[in-house]
């Protein structure tokens, strides 16, 4: 499993966009089910089911301990002197666009034996959560029954706009609101935020993804799917006080454990007319998307080893989703599923009309279907394109515009407590390579073709009278946003210069933006129904009795909890592989790529203690966007580090089982000691911890 | 560029299926434009612009030489014992069949060296065409002005029927009634069938497919796309009384040649409205049909070799066709393109409605209009499951029901003149790997749920409660089809014992079987709408003065011509490559798949002639389905065997251009070279010819 796509900005990330938004779950939790607010844990149930009481001591080093990265991952910090451990493929991201055609960190890994070394990476932003407040009174009281959804949408982003700005001009720390519950509460989020930070070692791309998509949600496995990088302050490492300590003999079977990460998105609440949509509509057409570029980007890549390497950052992340969402669909096509959730509504609906009160709360329902109808009308209608190059011509048009306005008017992503974040996406020196963008605009005007039809004024508008591919070339020839100087050259000559500039990108996003402002619009107005049925389904469940509730995934800081343990498939599998292990997974599979397993692993072979454990398996309640998660001991120790879900994990998007479904992690075990005899990074290992 | 999908079955050919009936085009030819019929070739322009005038004599050596191959292929012969010349790609779907995970005859290549060891295709059945009859008239008298659609396809089915039996009974050759210009006339094709078909000689795919899919409609291109099969009769290699003579030294730049072959569709003839159906709707379904495919193919290929060899030749096949979907699509995406179209359109009416006999014709463009919107409708509801034990089983269903009525009443493919090729293709003994058929039945479930919606009364009596999954595993254990002979016993007892059997998968088809005939009902009246206007618009076209009209591909053997001519694309591409050629460009490649030559070239190598021409391209007009089609020297001499057309080629379904647009062959002299120097089988060289 590969980094959330939830805040991944601009490229295979925006098919999150493509979907609903993101809303809360509610059902009573059983077993280690569970994405756990950290100001809201299910204290009663891990004292009686794991004899475990956490402190607030506790709870609060494991909070800031935890990291997330913004371009989709989570991580922790691991020493006082600013290292943070994440996944090599939360990680890819940066190491492609550290690499050119002559050095490949992604591929070949990156060490750096001395500070000097490493290397300021281009456009990360890493954020620590300091402190969760509840707001969902005031963010309420802005919205009155008597207005439109359109305006309700406006009135309450208007007073979230104004609660992060205040919050953040008093506390200097990026505040964003949440939603949770789909609608049911909002809780304001506060984040240290650091934006200089070095990579310091990586393993090879064949040690980490060994066994490539083949073998991606599969379990057993034997991933080094771990990079180590430093947060700086002042040219300086950071001084961090709260990090984890390594426990290199936890996780041992039956043991419990704790994941701390931001797991990106579950649709637990969705009604069952939700539950549809997204099986026949939603879901089947971003399937086709996804399927659509890797196909795309797979014959690009046949061109040429520069080629492949340009595109396989977006592939493997296309490949990821493309699966994940295969066996999300695969969950609920199963015909029992949404049977099952029918009849629990006919239970809710029986119970609530049984109380005069709770009665009018069933309404909710119907209001998510009609909506769901409205949804499925504009599905196909989409007025923006999803290139790298046009997703940085798209902000800087909307924002030139959008800041004529007071912030708490603009469209949510301009506000101005979230600017400093968009400008370090937008203008950061991130390599463009023109075939690349040639092709994939070129399809993106197809696809619009597609969705639209030919004769459609906006796709006329759009092609100008060319071929997709004429028009592509035309357009990537001859824009000046390739480079960040061009991009902050022309952000800098404001709305007036952009509205006449002749660059043939940012005319493209301009005869673009009336149809996209009126769908934005309609989405937004879709949203806030939902928000408030989501809010009413919520007090439904609520005043039903659930005493054990936790919110959908939001791509926030949840705290999962679970027992190490194998399970039974076609006979049973182990929670554990060892490091030895590895060599003979390359063996069985005949050395064929992709189980290669790199020259430094073999020239290490005889060093290498063969018997340490590598990968384990737990049932511990995680999703996309917990990847590079810290797994913790009852200690607060680190003893591994999520990287991937079992497939049979891959239903939890909408429901959670732990009859085979397993979170999957590196041992911290296995990392110090290939660190140690394979990597020479010992003296990293040893500040590992302290 | 692969065989045809027209007549290939079950497999991936049918996503050929979803566009609608081949139509004939009519608009002037220009430059070598035209797939021309045997009996009406464009005489005049071949005198003025080649000098050339064709003998009765010269058009039937050529017609009598031309083989077809059913699956989706043309070949010729060459040799006067028997020995017919194809390309690998089209023999490789029955080297695949012949392959085991221990002798793999696609990738490693075959040789007989004698007789004995020639071994028989599984269910290959070749036609050589022998006679065309105009029976236009006596088809359309069955029809009257009364009918309605649905009543006048049947009528004419039934006489269609009717003349293919009785040319049958007098002639024991298949006899096929082939519909041309849409409806504008229809020819009684009669062929000798072969169908003890042996394998002589094939070389390694990595020579064949050098380049693999990277190269797939490329130029210059250096594949030694040939396989050598020997028809036989009666247990004896069949005396051929036509056959191919060698000419070595043929096909020098500038020589005018002749491609005689089964060109699988073109839809020249579509008015606008059809075009833009096809654009808008019908392609852009088959396109995310067929990534689907892929992505599903490529996924099951990744779980090991054999894995991987098993679905080698449908991926190939599927990639194949998703690249000529793409290139076409692009094609008729150019705004320009439907632009010409309506302005042609429009000329026409106006010189129809100077006449008042013409006028009324000008209706049958509004008829095409209103099918399109009609098929809109229904384009996502098929009742028929794209895998090949699904339509063994389908076939097997429908054939009893069918079989009930007379031969002129049933559904065109059960008629009695067509029962014996229908056969050789249900009960032949073909390779069914459980795995490949379990996933891809789940995914054709999945799929039609995507397509119909969960909530579907189909779908649910398709899934029976069950997940798509966990249905086609069900299904897949315990149907009784997965063999020839399970399939023959199954349909020896006959209606009765069908409707009843508790086969899981016959089960299945009944289900679907109300479903399926009503679409297809559906789709017989909308296609003799269409027959009758596009019958109409061929008049109005004869009527305007088209007097070098053809009609549009039709698998069927058609001539064309052109001239071997290199063109400009970013410089000068060369007419020609060599056999030495193939070295620099694995060379260039890196030697690195899928551009590694086989080790038998490299032995070779020094005793090679590196000199002689190995690939050349021609202004001729193919598209699919002229795999593997003889080139022709005016001298009637064989000078090269078509396998593919360049990338600009692949508008050619909608529009021919001579500008970039090449057919590429395989030089006579590097396969007889190659034969000799590298394969040992200039034994067979030496026959070929005699």
């Amino acid at each position: 499993m590969r980094a959330s796509t939830k805040n991944r900005f601009p490229r295979w990330a925006l098919f999150a966009a493509l979907a609903s938004a993101s809303v809360g779950a509610i059902a009573p939790a059983s077993a280690d089910e569970g994405m756990w607010l950290f100001n809201a844990l299910p204290k009663q149930q891990l004292k009686s089911k794991h004899q475990f009481e956490p402190t607030q001591a506790w709870l609060d080093h494991v909070m800031l301990s935890s990291v997330r990265f913004n371009t989709g991952g989570s991580a922790s910090f691991v020493s006082s002197n600013g290292l943070v451990l994440t996944n090599h493929h939360v990680a890819s991201d940066t190491l492609f666009k550290l690499s050119t055609a002559e050095k490949n960190y992604n591929e070949n890994g990156f060490l750096a034996t001395k500070l000097e070394d490493e290397i300021p990476a281009t456009d990360l932003e890493l954020n620590q959560l300091i402190s969760i407040e509840d707001v969902t009174d005031r963010v309420n009281a802005s919205v009155k029954d008597s207005m439109t959804p359109a305006d309700a949408s406006k009135a309450r982003q208007a007073t979230m706009a104004q609660i992060e700005k205040e919050s953040l001009d008093k506390t200097g720390l990026r505040s964003d609101i949440v939603t949770l519950y789909g609608g049911g509460r909002y809780h304001l989020y506060r984040y240290k935020k650091y934006t200089d930070v070095r990579l310091v070692w990586a393993p090879e791309a064949s040690s980490a993804f060994f066994g490539g998509d083949a073998d991606n949600f599969e379990y057993p496995r034997y991933c080094l799917d771990v990079t180590l990088f430093r947060v700086y302050e002042n040219g300086k490492p950071a001084k961090i006080d709260h990090y984890l300590k390594m426990d290199p003999n936890g996780a041992k079977e039956g043991d419990l454990v704790f994941v701390s990460g931001n797991p990106g998105r579950t649709r637990r609440i969705l009604t069952s007319d939700a539950v549809e949509f997204q099986r026949d509509q939603a879901m089947p057409r971003t399937m086709n998307n996804l399927r659509r570029k890797e196909v795309l980007l797979q014959q690009y890549g046949l061109a040429g080893p520069e080629q492949l390497r340009r595109s396989r950052d977006d592939l493997f992340g296309i490949q990821n989703s493309r699966k994940a969402y295969t066996g999300m669909l695969a969950g609920i096509q199963d015909p029992s599923f949404v049977a099952s959730k029918k009849k629990e509504e006919q239970e809710i609906f029986s119970r609530l009309s049984a109380n005069p009160k709770w009665a009018p709360l069933a309404k909710a329902w119907d209001t998510i279907r009609d909506v769901q109808a409205k949804r499925k009308e504009t599905l196909s209608q989409s007025a923006s394109l999803r290139t790298q190059l046009y997703g940085f011509a798209e902000r800087i048009v909307l924002m030139a515009a959008e800041d004529r306005k007071p912030s708490a008017e603009r469209l949510r992503e301009f506000r101005d407590s979230a600017r400093a974040s968009l400008e370090q996406q937008i203008f950061s020196d991130v390599p463009v390579y023109d075939d690349l963008e040639r092709i994939q605009l070129a399809d993106e005007l197809s696809r619009m073709i597609d969705d639209r039809g030919g004769n459609d004024p906006l796709v006329l508008a759009a092609l100008a009278g060319k071929s997709p591919k004429d028009r592509a070339a035309e357009i990537i020839a001859n824009t000046t946003l390739k480079t960040a100087e061009g991009r902050k050259a022309l952000s800098k000559q404001g709305f007036d210069a952009i509205s006449k500039s002749n660059d043939p990108l940012v005319q493209l996003v301009r005869a673009m933006e009336p149809e996209y402002r009126k769908l934005r619009e309609i989405a937004d107005s879709l949203d806030e129904q939902e928000r408030q049925a989501y809010a009413k389904i919520t007090e439904a469940k609520f005043a039903l009795g659930g005493d054990s509730v936790y919110p959908d995934a939001t791509f926030t800081l949840r705290l999962s909890y679970g027992v190490v343990s194998g399970y039974e498939s076609n006979g049973p599998v182990p929670a554990y592989t060892t490091l030895g292990g590895s060599f003979e997974h390359e063996k069985t599979h005949l050395a064929k790529d992709p189980w290669v397993l790199p020259a430094s692993w073999h020239a290490a072979k005889d060093r290498l203690k063969g018997d340490v454990p590598f990968n384990f398996v737990c049932t511990a309640d995680i999703i996309g966007g917990n990847s590079g998660s810290p797994v913790v001991s009852r200690d607060g120790a680190m003893v591994g580090i999520i990287f991937d879900g079992n497939i049979e994990s891959l239903t939890s998007d909408f429901y959670y089982s732990d009859r085979q479904g397993r979170a999957v992690a590196v041992h911290i075990a296995g990392v110090l000691e290939a660190m140690r005899s394979i990597y020479n990074a010992g003296f990293l290992a040893d500040q590992m911890g302290k």
